[in-house]
């Protein structure tokens, strides 16, 4: 996990600083607005990814960012066990990620990319189809269960 | 609506704060994080209201915050028609709040208080009751329609 | 200590996650407003806990969010020496959580819950009595000083 | 103007959301992480758009969010003469958008977009073709003066 | 009161900008962090100013940052009635600010930079200090009342 | 590095508290704001520091503002070789920092209070003094490189 803070850098280069550290390997990225010395308003940087990307991570954090010093730290994780399958659904095919929970039970969560698809290609209110697949997703499972 | 920025209050006030401003009459009340001179974070505290009701709210908001200036504002509002109606549900008795969108279609919420009850009730998660109830809510509208 | 990030959760369950999260023996919980991928604002949730109660939080983090993964650090603590006692004060008798700070001084905080209480119960602002009572607290310790 | 806080919004909407009310109309469109009643990290968005699209970009709000009320607000707005060119730089030509400051002066800034696509062409860093770029301008705008 | 988005523009700046503003006769002046298009963690600044200095904190607001557009709007204030006095403590001369609150209460608020002046000369914790003289000041208008 | 929520603490008092927590040899502060239990807008404070310098630091925190337990943490850091030199520009002489990325170029980056003075003295908006130095410097690396 890299973290670093930041308070020279022009705001407009977020989104693609985000999207390049995606490419070289983070499996997460999110920023968090700081307050930070002599009334700046800075951006905290976080970037996780497995040790087998680290390098790469790192490199690019300091190659499309401003930073002189990023912060290392070695975390552990715990994770569901899940898998992804395609469902076919009233309204189209998505992928669905299940994920099975500490005490048995299985989660099932859609592909945004996928609902958001659907939603596209039929006109349709993203915020409308997400919960139309979200509820036929629990009724069959509920049917099957 | 009334908007006031706190920079001198200890912040285990702002809970008694906002519930104090509702019991007032105001329909909405939040705080929005910002940053202030001299490197103080503050918040800004926003209260609406309707006109009847802003003598109260505001003569609360001077009581039981630290502020000793408020500025005041009138907005208009565009709001979707709505009904609340009690609906049987395969886990219990709920009020569900029904809004009609500018198409015509209709938007079924369930009452957050009474699905938070269920869950407690019945002692599941209340993330896992919330999604059962909304599929129940949208399978029972689409069947009807 | 947990933490992970969430963009796909109903905001209204935050509120009771946190109360599950302290009922199952977190120390700590709290969120912060983060930008994630894709221009989701998102939130961090992290929760603090000792080890002997790290199993039943975690458990909990997963059964009353959408998370599938969670962050976990070991983390060291430095606490100031602390008693609470029961002392009487002009408005009531509240219970005082005294810190002895690293020069030796102390320093005296009123039982939040204790002040609301006692607020309520006179029909009183509280952020006057809060103020009351801390006053009455400095200067009784100043006099047995 | 336009703002409506939500609290009940899976936040995965809200990329969507913006895209649409860019799409309707609105001018501007941006997030405020606030905190609600009962513990609940909501948002508040605010869109911005001309008269003519006002009731475009509303009925898109209604559409693609699970608001039920919205606020309403005419503001004046004060903008810099400014008009766009096509500027040749050493590493590609960008459209430059050039504004009149109130004491006469010009100020010159480059398309983002341009920007980085030349970047990627490029594959050079963002931060520091946008540096390059910037300070040609910069000396370019001195020279010609 | 001013009001604008900024996305383009080196957090560096922002300490200066305000005391720019305050300098040419904001009365207050705040940033909050918010979510713009494209990723981008922006900032929205507020100015807020009396009509007869709005021409000259709109310039400096042009002048010292990036923005290119400002939103303009005309709000109410409701203040407290308040007096500033000397007021002699047990730890030095400090200015009291005195606010009268609707129900003919008195709020009276120790001037920040006197009690920092104060624990400077001191070398004593602010926090301290602060805490002493608010109960000073609370007890001593408890024994006048 | 340590870190530690406050929810009770007047918000004029952080300026001070950072102050004093860089005197005492601290390299980063930065404030956070989270949302705490009870509907509390409270503030993460972190700190960075040396090894050499963490007993320092520790007791400066306890000291100067409201908290009574610090989490503490060994982080790791990546950093930039760098250098300071002063440049002569055409509007003043500066402090530089050089840093060298992995890749083997060079980051030029002037001194912000270098920068800050010149625009004072010469009455020019801090902003455009900013870019005209940055297109300075990076026009001058180009040119010897």
């Amino acid at each position: 996990m890299f973290e670093t803070t930041i308070d020279d850098m022009n705001p407009q280069l977020y989104g693609h600083l985000t999207e390049s550290l995606f490419q070289s390997g983070a499996r997460e990225v999110f920023l968090t607005p700081v307050q930070m010395k002599k009334g700046r308003p800075g951006v905290l940087v976080t970037a996780i990814c497995d040790s087998a990307r680290a390098h790469a991570v790192l490199e690019r954090l300091f190659a499309e960012s401003t930073t002189i010093g990023v912060r290392v730290r070695h975390e552990g994780r715990v994770e569901l066990m899940r898998s992804v399958a395609e469902v076919e659904t009233p309204v189209g095919t998505i992928r669905v990620k299940t994920a099975i929970l500490p005490n048995g039970e299985e989660r099932r969560v859609p592909e945004y990319d996928d609902v958001k698809r659907i939603a596209q290609e039929a006109g349709r209110p993203l915020v409308e189809v997400m919960d139309e697949i979200r509820s036929f997703l629990h009724e069959s499972a509920r049917t099957t269960a």
